[in-house]
C-alpha cells in the first residue's frame, strides 16, 4: 500500500464512526425513551470528539504529507480526495480543542434559552446567550479565515456550508432573485384570495398516510420495502434525512388534518434521500462519495417536492392514485383546484410553512441580516427591528412578536451562521438542472403524466448524485450546465409555472 | 483530581461507547434497512476496535499504577472498581490484536457456515469450521489462563461469563441438580399427557398482542410508556435485552398463534431489562454499574418469567385481565387448566422450546460435553454421538439429525465456549433468592393475586440489582443469602409447584 491507499484506508474509520453517529442521532430523535437523553447525549459527544481526534491525528498528517509528494502523478479523483482530506485536517487542527468544547457547551445552553425565550415570546432573555455563542463563532471564523484563505469572518462562514461560494457572489445571485419574486409574489398574491385550500385539511388516518408516504418514496424510486431496500420512513417531531450509501432514513411527522404537508415532506425528504442513496459506490468511505454541499443537498429535495410533485403534469398522474388511496377522499374537488390549493402563494411570516415563491425571500431577509451583522452594520440588539423592517418591505407582513420573527429559526441560536443561504441556493441550482434537463429531456415533464418519474430521477443521479464532492458547488454547475450558478433560469420557471396554473 | 478519579474519568469513555453500540445493534436487529448489514458490520467491527484501543491504552495502564499505590486507603466501591480495570486491562492487552482479528473472523466463517449445515443437516459441513474457531478459542485461553490464574482451559473459558466459576464447582451443582430434575421430569411426563394445550394456539392479532406485551412490562414495574420511561419494545425475530441504565430495551417476536410465548419473552426479557434498569444509579459509568455475570442476569430473567410469571398466584391475577385485553379469548377454559397448560412438562429436543423443568437438564448436557471436549476425553468428531446419547439418556428423546441435535444452539458456532452453564446456573440462584425471599417476604407469593408484583421486583433491586458488580456471583450470593450457591433450593421450588399444580 502507497501513502495515497493508507491514508484513504484510515479516512475510512472517520467516515465509519460518521455513519455510526447518524444511526445514533436517528434513534434519538425518533424511538429514544425520553429518559434516555442526557446518556445519548454523552454517546454523541463522545463520538464527535473520537472522530474529531481521528481527523487530526499525527498520522493522518505524516500520511497527507507523503501522499501529496506523488501528488502529480495522481487520477483527478485521487486529487481531489487529498486536497478534501488537507482542507478537512487542516481546518480541524486549527481549532483549539478548548475553542471547541466551549462552542459545543455554548450552543447547548443557547438553544435551551431560545426554547424559553421563544415559548415566553422574550428576546430579551436570549439575546445575552445569542450574543456569547455569535462571539464564539466569530473567534472559530477568525481562525479558520487564515486556512481557508477567505477574506471576511461572513465568508468564512458560508465557507462552511457552501464551499467557494462568497458573501459577494450570494449577493449578486439572491439580489437578481429578490427583483424577480417580490413583483411575482405580488401577482400570485392578488389571484390567491379565490383559492379555496380547506378542503387540505379533512382527516387522513395515520396507517393510511403511512401508506402514502411509502408510495411515494416507491414512486420517485427511494426503495423502503423491498427485501434489497435502503431506506425506511419513521414518525419523528421535524421531518429530516440522515443516513450513508445503503441506509438512508426520512422521518415525517403525521398529523390527522394534515395530509398535503407530509406528502410534500416525503417528497422534499425523499429528495435528500436519492441524493446519499445514489452516491457512487466506487467512492464509498472517500471524501468525494458524499454530498457537495447543502445547497446542492437542498436543490434534491427541493426539485423532487416543488419541480417535480407540485408540477400539474405530476399531479396529473397521482392525483387519481391519491384519491384511490384515501378512499375518494377529494372525489369533489377537481384536479386543477387542486393543483391551485397546493401552490398556493400567500406572504406568510413564517418561513417553514412557505410556499415555493416566497420561500427565497425569507431566506434572502436573513442573509441579508447576516450580512450586515458580521459586517459590523447590525448590532445583536438591533435584529429584531431589522427583521421586522425586512418582513414588511420584503414580503408585507406585520410580524406580531419576535417567536413569530426574529426568533423562528433555530439555527442562529445552534449557531450556524451562514446556513441559510445554502436553502436559496437550492432554489437558484435547481433553476440550472432545470435548463440542462430541458435540453437533455424535452418531455420529461409531459411524460410525468404517464407516471414515467424514473428517467429524471436518473437523470438527477448521473448528473448530480454520482458526482459526489468531486467538485465545489458553483463548479459541479458550470461541469455539468456549462454555466455559473444564476437566479433567471429559476425566475422563469416561477414565472411560467405560475402563470399556467393560475392564468395570469 | 487524583489518579483514582482520572481513571474513572477514562474509563466513562469505554463505558459511553459500549452504550452507544448497543444502539447501532438494537437497530440492526430491528429496524435496520436489509442493504445496510454489510456498512453496518462495519460500524461494529470500529467501535469494538475503538473499546478495545481504550482499555488497553498506556493512559490507562498509567492511571492504573499509580492509583493501586493508594488502595489500602479506599473503599470498598473504590477497590472493586479498581479489581474490575485491573482485570480487564490485563486481559485485554494480553491479548496478541491478530489472534483478536482472526478469532473474530474465523466466528464470523463459523456463524455462516453453521447456518448452511443447519439448513442442510450436515454436520460434516460445519465440523472443519468449528474446528478452527475451537482451536483459535483454546489458543486464546491459554494466553488468558496465565492472567486469570485458572487451573484448565475450560475454566478459563467459563470465568469469561460467570467470574470465580470453575467447572468442579459446576459439576457438583448440576449433579445435584439432575439427581433432582430426572424423575421430576419423568413424574411430570406421566401426567402431561391428560393436559390439552392446543387453545394456547388460538389467534391473537398483533396489535393485542403488543398491548399485552406493554401492560405486562407495566405490570412488573418496567416502564415503557410514560414520560420518565427508559424503556420501550420492538419487534425483533429473536427477542433479547439490551442496553444501558436510561435507556434499557427488549424485543418481542409476535406471532399470532403464539400470544402465551410471546407473554412470557416478555416477560423473561422484562426481568432481564429490570436489572439493567435498576442498576445503583451512583455508580453509573463504573464497573461495578454493571451486570455481575450472564448467570446473575439470567436469574432475574427466569424469575420474573418463572417463579412469579409462571406461578399460580400471578396467573389468579393475571388471567382475568389477560381475558379483558383479548375480548374474552380463554372464557371457556377454567384458571387452573391455562396455569397446567403454561406450566406443562415435555422433554423435548430443542433447549430454547423447553419448559421449566427440563431446561437446565439441556444446558447440563451442553456443560457435560463442553467439559469433555475441552478436558481431551471427547473429539469434535464425537460430538453428534455424545449428543444424541446424553439426549436419550437425561431426557429420552430420539434426536432425528443434527440440526435438531447438536447443531441447534449457535453458541458453539460463535466461539461461546463455557457460555451454556450461565443459563442453569440462573436457575439454581433462583432457588438462592427465593430462599430469602420467602424469609423476608412469607406473604410475597400470596400478595401476587391481589397484583402486587412490585414488592418483590423492589427485594430484587435492593438485593441484587443495586449491587452491580461489586461483588463475583457467587459471593454476592453469600453475600445476600448467606449461603453458598447449590441446587436443593430450587429443586425444593420446582418439587412443591409441581406437585401442587398436578396433584401428584
Amino acid at each position: 500500500m502507497n501513502a495515497y491507499e493508507k491514508l484513504l484506508k484510515e479516512y475510512q474509520d472517520i467516515v465509519v464512526i460518521g455513519s455510526a453517529q447518524s444511526v445514533v442521532h436517528w434513534d434519538l430523535e425518533t424511538y429514544m425513551p425520553p429518559k434516555g437523553v442526557k446518556q445519548r447525549s454523552e454517546q454523541l459527544a463522545l463520538l464527535s470528539r473520537l472522530e474529531h481526534r481521528m481527523i487530526t491525528s499525527d498520522k493522518i498528517g505524516k500520511l497527507l504529507d507523503e501522499a501529496e509528494k506523488d501528488i502529480e502523478d495522481m487520477s483527478q479523483e485521487q486529487k481531489r480526495n487529498l486536497h478534501l482530506i488537507r482542507r478537512e485536517y487542516d481546518e480541524e487542527t486549527a481549532l483549539p480543542e478548548e475553542l471547541v468544547g466551549d462552542l459545543s457547551k455554548q450552543k447547548a445552553i443557547s438553544v435551551d434559552t431560545w426554547k424559553k425565550a421563544k415559548a415566553k415570546k422574550d428576546w430579551s432573555v436570549f439575546e445575552p446567550e445569542l450574543n456569547k455563542t455569535i462571539d464564539l463563532s466569530v473567534e472559530k471564523a477568525e481562525i479558520l479565515m487564515d486556512i481557508k484563505g477567505t477574506e471576511s469572518i461572513y465568508d468564512t462562514m458560508i465557507d462552511d456550508f457552501e464551499k467557494g461560494m462568497t458573501k459577494e457572489k450570494i449577493a449578486s445571485v439572491f439580489s437578481e432573485l429578490r427583483k424577480g419574486l417580490v413583483p411575482l409574489t405580488q401577482k400570485c398574491a392578488d389571484v390567491s384570495s379565490d383559492v379555496k385550500t380547506d378542503f387540505l385539511k379533512r382527516e387522513v388516518p395515520i396507517e393510511i398516510q403511512k401508506k402514502i408516504a411509502t408510495d411515494l418514496a416507491t414512486t420517485i424510486g427511494y426503495d423502503t420495502t423491498s427485501d434489497e431496500a435502503a431506506g425506511r420512513i419513521d414518525p419523528t417531531e421535524h421531518p429530516f434525512t440522515t443516513g450513508y450509501y445503503d441506509d438512508v432514513r426520512i422521518t415525517l411527522n403525521y398529523k390527522e388534518n394534515n395530509l398535503v404537508g407530509m406528502m410534500y415532506a416525503a417528497l422534499h425528504e425523499g429528495g435528500h434521500a436519492l441524493y446519499e442513496r445514489n452516491m457512487n459506490p466506487d467512492w464509498k468511505y472517500q471524501p468525494i462519495g458524499q454530498a457537495a454541499s447543502f445547497g446542492i443537498h437542498e436543490s434534491q429535495s427541493r426539485f423532487i417536492e416543488n419541480m417535480l410533485g407540485r408540477s400539474p403534469e405530476f399531479l396529473d398522474y397521482y392525483y387519481p392514485r391519491l384519491n384511490e388511496l384515501t378512499d375518494d377522499l377529494f372525489s369533489d374537488i377537481d384536479k386543477s383546484r387542486f393543483a391551485k390549493a397546493v401552490n398556493l402563494v400567500e406572504p406568510s411570516k413564517i418561513r417553514i410553512e412557505a410556499d415555493e415563491v416566497t420561500y427565497s425571500l425569507h431566506v434572502i431577509i436573513r442573509f441579508e441580516i447576516e450580512k450586515a451583522l458580521f459586517g459590523g452594520e447590525v448590532e445583536i440588539s438591533e435584529l429584531p427591528q431589522v427583521w421586522n423592517d425586512k418582513y414588511d418591505e420584503y414580503l408585507g407582513v406585520e410580524v406580531a412578536n419576535d417567536s413569530e420573527g426574529v426568533m423562528q429559526d433555530t439555527h442562529w441560536a445552534s449557531g450556524y451562521y451562514g446556513y441559510f443561504p445554502s436553502y436559496a441556493l437550492g432554489n437558484v441550482y435547481d433553476g440550472m438542472w432545470l435548463q440542462k434537463i430541458n435540453k437533455d429531456m424535452p418531455k420529461w415533464q409531459k411524460n410525468l403524466t404517464e407516471g414515467e418519474v424514473v428517467p429524471v430521477v436518473n437523470w438527477l443521479t448521473e448528473n448530480v448524485h454520482h458526482y459526489g464532492s468531486l467538485y465545489d458547488p458553483a463548479d459541479l454547475i458550470e461541469e455539468v450546465v456549462g454555466e455559473k450558478p444564476k437566479a433567471k433560469p429559476f425566475l422563469s420557471y416561477l414565472d411560467e409555472k405560475y402563470a399556467s396554473i393560475f392564468g395570469f
